[in-house]
């Protein structure tokens, strides 16, 4: 898939997403050594990747269990070989065609659900395609979203239903309030919780003597802190494959791990104002502000030279559609870099899926040198 | 472009973006017909709809002068017929092949910028490429982001090494604080301000002995409460093709003019929090919440059934990568609607141009039913 030029970057008209495949590499040996030492399977979630060229970094030298948000994803990675798939949203009755598509192709497409209406849909396609489709029954362990909370009687009526007509795979929470979390004890207290309640509601219904074989937890923060994953048997997590400024907001990693920012170039000052106007606006970056929810507002994002070292408290204070502004944090003594026009700066986003779901495309950078080695596609859309 | 096929919408996965061509159609002649009244050039900006299909409802039978946002857009809308095309960002230097390249086909492609580096740079490129480059002063009436003020001395110097090397076009400016307006009144002074000011810059230019053919203004907001035009040549918007719920929030149009919307479908329930889930999240509607900087926090949108009947006070009140939370609008004494599993809604959006970017088609709805008639091809990346 790489193409094998290794154009100047100066070459490849701004804004533009580059990759930095040690860092990548970094972040995903990191938590995969994590899981092994844990005993769990890791299940990475491709929706902020959405490449097959990052997919194949996760596995040596062959595929393994992912995680996918649409449809669109499932397809593109069954077409690149990975077999062992888990669509990770509820799944709306009227895409269980193409659910069963994928399964008549040979891939192992896992659906996750939440009520009665959605299972017995789930059980009349089993029935409609003569194969019994795998199912997960989502559990809320936080109030994030959807799910139902462990002690729910409708886990039970739920199970039984896919267990008689079409396969229960097992249970499944994300613990997304962990974003939310400001400490190491917290984010610590937050993988227990997710841990605990998880395996509790698989208890309840090996208890009422129904199978649970799966049970699958996971959020970028709670995989990094949690101490014991007794009774759990996979982890999924996503960005931490890139990282991003919430992330190490929340303490998850250092702005050095970060391996996804974006190239843009100077094109105005406004000297009198302490302003420098970039061509990266909110297309470039997202209008994804999770940072301004943290205690450190990063803007849209920090603003570093090309080798990747950050200005002091340069920030990204405002977007257009193609316009960034760059200035000084407020509060800051820093001073307003020399930045000529034309001159190339990296920004580091706040939210690497938001961010990367901008371009069809990774510049993917030399080892060492801000050349790009490789360019490897993306999907969009659904 | 258009597709015969007419699907009914359930035959096309959500979430997708719907069209309606009819609203499309008479935000465009509204702001036409004010602009004939007021006897200037419309040089709609194409950065919302990205679409050939779109663009060629603008003129009748044919095309006409046009705004672009990125230089892949100059060459999309190049390749499509369109000839006359204004590059509405400040150039970048390096970019200038690209535009080299352009011109070199007949395309009329004008430039922006703001600075004697920049100046300098296409004074370089129109003496290499032998043909001088035709660029545009961008003057800044309000403070919002680049920009000379329209006495700053620059503007002279600017002007006189465009004359000399290059082709010296004109003058450009863009409201941009007219988003922060809140009455008619407000928005009206905006338009003047605009207006005066800009004339003013092109005076000041005409006075020193030099050529100020083109007098550009725009914004959606001032195009729309503009009284008098005078001095100016032509005038620049785009979102008001489509509409949304930030113009809405102005008061630019009425939510029932907005012409794009976001068709999901239900995936879950949380009725003991008053939630229903969509399969919608913020990858369908974008992260931007510029209504939240509005009277009324619009959330991430408004909830409407698929003949785009609002629900009373129904909003997408939060978003995950590929979920949705729709509720009723805090302190509303409005019923959570029943919306079983499986049932579509249409959501408004916050803003038309990031929602749209987010997708590489519209499904055009059939006038008078929610039918899809055609799907358009629209363009993103850079």
């Amino acid at each position: 898939m790489a193409d094998i030029t290794h154009p100047s970057p100066s070459s490849v008209d701004t804004p533009f997403l580059a990759l930095d495949p040690v860092r990548l590499d970094r972040n995903i040996a990191r938590l995969q050594a994590r899981m092994d030492a844990l005993g769990v399977v890791l299940r990475p979630h491709l929706k902020t990747a959405k490449s097959a060229d990052v997919a194949r970094r996760l596995y040596v030298g062959g595929t393994g269990p992912t995680t996918v948000s649409t449809l669109k994803e499932a397809e593109y990675f069954a077409e690149a070989g990975f077999r062992d798939l888990l669509y990770a949203v509820g799944i709306a009755p009227d895409k269980l065609p193409r659910v069963l598509a994928l399964r008549e192709r040979g891939v192992d497409l896992c659906i996750i659900l939440d009520s009665v209406e959605q299972a017995q849909a789930v059980v009349a396609a089993s029935r409609t395609s003569g194969r019994p489709l795998p199912a997960m029954i989502e559990i809320d362990v936080d109030g994030h979203r959807g799910g139902l909370v462990p002690d729910n009687s409708a886990i039970l009526e739920i199970a039984g239903i896919l267990h008689r007509g079409a396969e229960l795979r097992g249970v499944l929470t994300h613990a997304g309030e962990s974003y939310g979390c400001r400490s190491e004890e917290a984010l610590v207290a937050a993988a227990e919780n997710e841990r605990a309640k998880t395996v509790a509601a698989a208890e309840r219904i090996r208890a009422a003597g129904l199978p649970c074989p799966v049970v699958s937890v996971g959020s970028t923060p709670t995989s990094h802190f949690a101490r014991d994953l007794a009774g759990v048997t996979e982890v999924r997590a996503g960005v931490y494959m890139f990282f991003d400024l919430v992330m190490a907001g929340i303490g998850v990693c250092a702005v050095d791990d970060i391996a996804a920012t974006v190239v843009a170039t100077v094109i105005g000052h406004r000297r009198e104002k302490g302003w420098i106007l970039v061509d990266a606006g909110w297309m470039a970056m997202s209008r994804d502000r999770g940072t301004a929810r943290q205690p450190v507002d990063q803007g849209y994002g920090l603003v570093a030279a090309m080798d990747g070292t950050l200005f002091e408290d340069l920030l990204m204070v405002e977007a257009s559609q193609e316009h960034g502004t760059l200035a000084i944090r407020p509060g800051s003594a820093a001073r307003l870099p020399e930045l000529p026009v034309g001159t190339r700066v990296r920004i580091y986003p706040n939210h690497a899926c938001a961010t990367a779901a901008q371009y069809d495309r990774y510049h993917v950078l030399e080892t060492g040198s801000d050349r790009i080695a490789a360019t490897w596609p993306r999907i969009q859309g659904w």
